[in-house]
């Protein structure tokens, strides 16, 4: 069987049966980032890829996926309450790659590392016969009062989404702000049940926070927050939108949406519907799966 | 200028002249691994990449090549004197690979994993329209007393060797074992000044471990440990030996070779050389370089 028959989250779950974990690691496999205890401390642990010719194309300029690559893992981080410390850095590139090409990716990784507060403390470059590939993993830590998974949203609770959806390529999935602050500012102030970063897009993501939690979930199409001239369908498949999905219980959303104005008036945030019983067939118009 | 008429040690020189590391970093890059403070703890980080036509070939078996990708990193982790921990791994592939060879290669992962105490907290699987990609990125941790770096290698220390070299392909660089108890062992009963693992060939990699102790080195090829119809330059250059290179000074290493043998009477020690005064040019025969 080949991987694209059979689709990304299966995949993931064929493969995810049989990890070894031992009694350290609070959380492995299928959030945003891993959770293990090192000493006293919650460790969050992510890694993530871009590809020349799927995440970027070649002609990008190499600064802006430097950004991207570094951002993507902030972006994960942030979905669960914590702060992002230590990124590592693999590239992989054919060997006549210019110099100047690496350079400018390196000085991508540098912006986003001097704004998000992250050390480069290592890496390996390689030749590749194949497209250019650039890992990133990266720890952060994490307080336990302030960390959310995706598995804990409840019946009834409110939807919100940050920011606006659809039409990220082609320029905004190069230049997007992982949304660090909001996330701090949320898990400081509020008792968020489940959180998630959108990625693959809402249609994709939406049902994979509500599997974990248990639940079903209705969105309210009419106020779904869309970047401009994007249909519905593009907000919730185009994918690579790096806002939070979170769901909150009634009150405390109310209490947040409030406050959130005064706090970030720039960024909108959109209660784009709720959590329910679980359905049988939760969604038909899936976002972006990576192998089909 | 192109990154094969440069040269790996000076692509890397470039791209950490200017990275963001903040006072949290104790080591950067430029050793085996990163070492930071993560509360009152040192925390090691090491990431490295498998490539298909480079690191294996497209009949490797793919149990092998998660073996390879995992231990690759555990021998950089024991090289510093620590313990892994924790293991996040990156798959890049063709949308059509057959699930059975994934499956086949988390397999090898898993293996390696518990025989040498890793988790396998998470990672991530993506199409490429390339070769097949595997990067692992991996945490330890490591004691303030057993952290030995390539750093502290002192004038007249010898220089010691573990197993053999050369000869690593087409079988030995598809499952050798890092070193990781003969680390510990070594780490716990003596204070070895420098140590690295021997990755790219001693030829290239001991100039590495002079060069950043500020020292020369002399070769005593009389004593290199060979495999099996390897010649000296085979032993200098074939590279993915993965094991240890270590300094001591010579009180120390009498006593250590004594006891080495009674721990581990399988495996060769071999004293090598010596440090000595810093040269103008050090080696005339370099190991594997990435661009070259």
């Amino acid at each position: 069987m080949k991987l694209n028959e059979i689709g990304e989250d299966a995949v993931v779950e064929e493969i995810t049966r049989t990890l070894r974990l031992d009694e350290r690691v609070e959380i492995g496999p299928g959030d945003d980032c891993a959770v293990v205890h090192f000493g006293p401390n919650l460790q969050l642990l992510k890694t993530d890829c871009v590809i020349e010719g799927i995440h970027f194309l070649p002609d990008t300029p190499a600064r802006a996926v430097g950004w991207k690559a570094l951002c993507r893992n902030i972006s994960d981080i942030a979905a669960m309450g914590g702060d992002p410390l230590d990124a590592l850095i693999t590239v992989a590139v054919t060997s006549d790659r210019e110099l100047v090409w690496l350079t400018d990716l390196y000085a991508g990784l540098n912006q986003a590392a001097a704004k998000y507060g992250v050390n480069l403390v290592g890496g390996e470059t390689s030749r590749s016969p194949g497209p250019a590939f650039i890992s990133v993993a990266l720890t952060g830590k994490v307080d336990k009062e302030r960390l959310v998974t995706r598995a804990g949203g409840k019946l009834g609770d409110r939807l919100y989404v940050t920011g606006r959806l659809g039409g990220s390529f082609p320029v905004k999935h190069l230049s997007f702000e992982p949304r660090l602050a909001e996330s701090r500012w949320l898990t400081e102030n509020f008792r968020l049940h489940a959180m998630m970063d959108l990625s693959d897009g809402l249609g994709s993501d939406l049902p994979r926070l509500a599997k974990a939690s248990g639940t079903g979930f209705e969105i309210d199409f009419a106020a779904l927050p869309k970047n401009e001239n994007c249909s519905d369908e593009q907000a919730l498949t185009d994918g690579e939108d790096y806002e939070l999905l979170f769901a909150v219980s009634e009150d405390h959303g109310q209490k947040l949406e409030k406050e959130w104005r005064a706090v970030f008036p720039e960024l909108p945030l959109s209660c784009i519907g709720r959590l329910t019983e679980a359905k049988a067939e939760p969604f038909s118009r899936p976002g972006y799966d990576h192998f089909r």
